[in-house]
């Protein structure tokens, strides 16, 4: 498949993790000719956090994370894409269990320290025989600098691998974070993308780690949406090796936690928005500043309003500064906004102000912007101190022949 | 415009309403070449009841009409196509002052006894006196057999005209209800229409009508979504003449309201449904029928988060039985299913049960179900015994054509 024409030039340098290694192989489950599985695993059992998604038909891989994440501990993370076993009943239950069963004896370590994510095709029973048959020849290939192809293994219909890796100094010591995301289509709030696999040397307990994956979540993958569906599967993992030479990080209100929020943050909204940039069919990277709502979750909403409208993504896709479409959309979020004290600017040029067009509005450099593929939309709700912002992609002819022949 | 392929063969026989007469006439505003300005008037003051868009962001004409619709009573309506007069601030105000007073002054009643509505571009200022110039010559041209040329004097991107019409006979008297609509793009609750204006002869009170025309709207333009966009400009409006030789309906609990309410509202399923069978691009007519849920509300909300799924859409476009994404749009719908008695048919073929798929199913006739125009879409979640039935339409690359490049 072609990459995006949003996607980054290349995968960006990746810090190994001290303390884990990655390998991938091929089950050949959906596809053919390429790597599907991913294993990563901790030398010794680490702390572990995750957030998933809030659906109500949630996979059975789902399930299994919610339940082991509560000991906050881990020793593996198998990942195979191609089939979700999402839907599946009894059959994905037991599937689930025969891949912790056959994991936790590859690695050495009880069930419970394995996690599981599976992606692809919702409702068809997995054979996860080809799947964990393949763990002797991955615990053999683990490798510290497995962090590429891993990024590659977990792809569904992404048009290209997603990663990031950050190294920070927190209390003298240097701290990697280094991390990889999937995920294209059925991509919105809560949670925005379907996997997201992170690993620190961090020394971080558990209760701490996971409360700083939910705020980075939220800045991050929760603040993008690509069509507003939300899958079954989404997952995020994280495992903190606690390898660098540091004390151990267990209070939020330490400055050792802020770096490590803050470099977390930076990171994981660099994935999301590489998520946002192989939407499916994207051909423009739409950034929107929502200010002046009641509060934080009011100016999410408003903005999460604008970027799903199909109305306001295909104005974008044709290159059209509909404004008009964008004060629809914030009229429909059900929050609260004063019409007559609304601003828009896109491209930086105010195009309305205190609820109407402003006077000689020169529409010129607005279509300038329209054409370029880095969108960028300000809005003043005009009511509160409020502000946030969400990314995504335009609505093109691309998603629709992308969608309308995708399981076939 | 090609009609849509789902368009009705022809428009509806419309029976005239006794003391309801309507002229159209041509401001070439936006259209030219044809009428997009539509007068209704009643013989005297009449009672009148609306439902408007619940936009934060809702238009001039909107917020007139909900001061206007607490007196109970009208005498005429004015509605304009091609400019939503909506996001234009104190000039907004100011036509819709103007728009009145010159509709009072015409028709010879006071400006709190005209109801306005407006549909077309945001943001624009209207140029109003090109509307009201024409009032003299609608005023000469009244009719009582002016719907069909109403209903085409109202569309924006309506491919054709939309108008249905009953008569039933209440407490020995018939009983004449006649409605037109427009809307196709930007059709989603709260209200899921931009416009629909119905008239009857029926002598009822009101308070009453307007506690009727809300639950028949709930039960019909509340059903339908093309786009899950909420219009600024959303409104419907009815004039009961009271010119049927019965007694005044005033009691809900009557036999009279009750027989009343099942004809009003079945006429208003009937435009809702033509409003998504002229959804933009639409190739599919979609009618979910939820059972099992928690209640109405419930059922009603799950209905729409399959409605309104990209993904769910575009495999319906592409004519592909993809259960897995129904069961996504279930779990993202917020409301409570259980996963596992969950139960999904298509075109009447159980697909799923008990949370999988049915031993040895058989995709067949569910795949020649989905070929033809009609799409069913049965869903039991599993939960108790709410249900509610949502029409809607396909996401096909002539949405995308269509919104891409509307305004330019």
């Amino acid at each position: 498949m072609k990459p995006s024409p949003l996607a980054p030039p290349h995968l960006p340098a990746l810090h190994p993790v001290e303390g884990i290694r990655l390998a991938t192989g091929r089950s050949g489950i959906k596809y053919k000719d390429r790597d599907d599985v991913m294993l990563m695993v901790a030398d010794q059992p680490v702390a572990a956090a995750g957030t998933l998604t809030s659906s109500r038909t949630c996979s059975a891989a789902v399930d299994w994370c919610r339940s082991q994440l509560a000991g906050g501990k881990a020793r593996a993370i198998l990942v195979n894409a191609g089939n979700a076993n999402a839907f599946t009943g009894r059959l994905g239950e037991d599937s689930v269990h025969r891949c912790a069963a056959a994991t936790a004896g590859a690695v050495g370590c009880t069930e419970s320290e394995v996690l599981l994510a599976s992606t692809g095709v919702i409702g068809e029973p997995m054979a996860d025989e080809k799947i964990t048959s393949l763990l002797p020849h991955m615990m053999e290939n683990l490798s510290p600098s497995g962090w590429t192809e891993a990024a590659g293994a977990i792809r569904t219909t992404d048009t290209f691998a997603k990663a990031a890796s950050r190294q920070v100094t927190i209390g003298g010591a240097t701290v990697t974070i280094t991390g990889i995301a999937k995920g294209s289509g059925m991509i919105a709030p809560d949670m925005a993308t379907m996997l997201a696999f992170l690993a620190t040397d961090a020394d971080i307990s558990a209760p701490l780690l996971q409360d700083i994956l939910r705020e980075a979540t939220d800045a991050s993958f929760n603040a993008i949406t690509v069509d507003s569906d939300t899958s079954t599967s989404d997952t995020i993992l994280i495992l903190a090796s606690g390898k660098a030479s540091m004390q151990t990080i267990r209070r939020r209100d330490s400055v050792e936690a802020q770096i490590f929020m803050d470099t977390l943050k930076d990171l994981m909204v660099d994935l999301a928005c590489q998520v946002v940039r192989d939407g499916e069919g994207a051909s423009k990277f739409i950034t929107i500043n929502v200010t002046g709502a009641e509060d934080t979750r009011a100016a999410r909403r408003i903005g999460l309003a604008i970027a799903n409208s199909p109305l306001v993504k295909t104005a974008i896709a044709g290159e059209d500064a509909n404004w008009g479409r964008i004060v629809m959309a914030v009229g429909k979020s059900g929050e609260k906004a004063d019409r007559d004290r609304l601003t828009i600017a896109m491209g930086g040029v105010t195009i309305a102000k205190d609820g109407q067009r402003v006077d000689g509005y020169n529409e010129t450099p607005v279509a300038e912007h329209m054409k370029g593929d880095a969108i960028i939309i300000d809005v003043d709700v005009g009511v509160g101190t409020g502000l946030s912002t969400v990314w995504t992609c335009d609505l093109t002819h691309g998603y629709i022949s992308i969608n309308a022949d995708y399981r076939s």
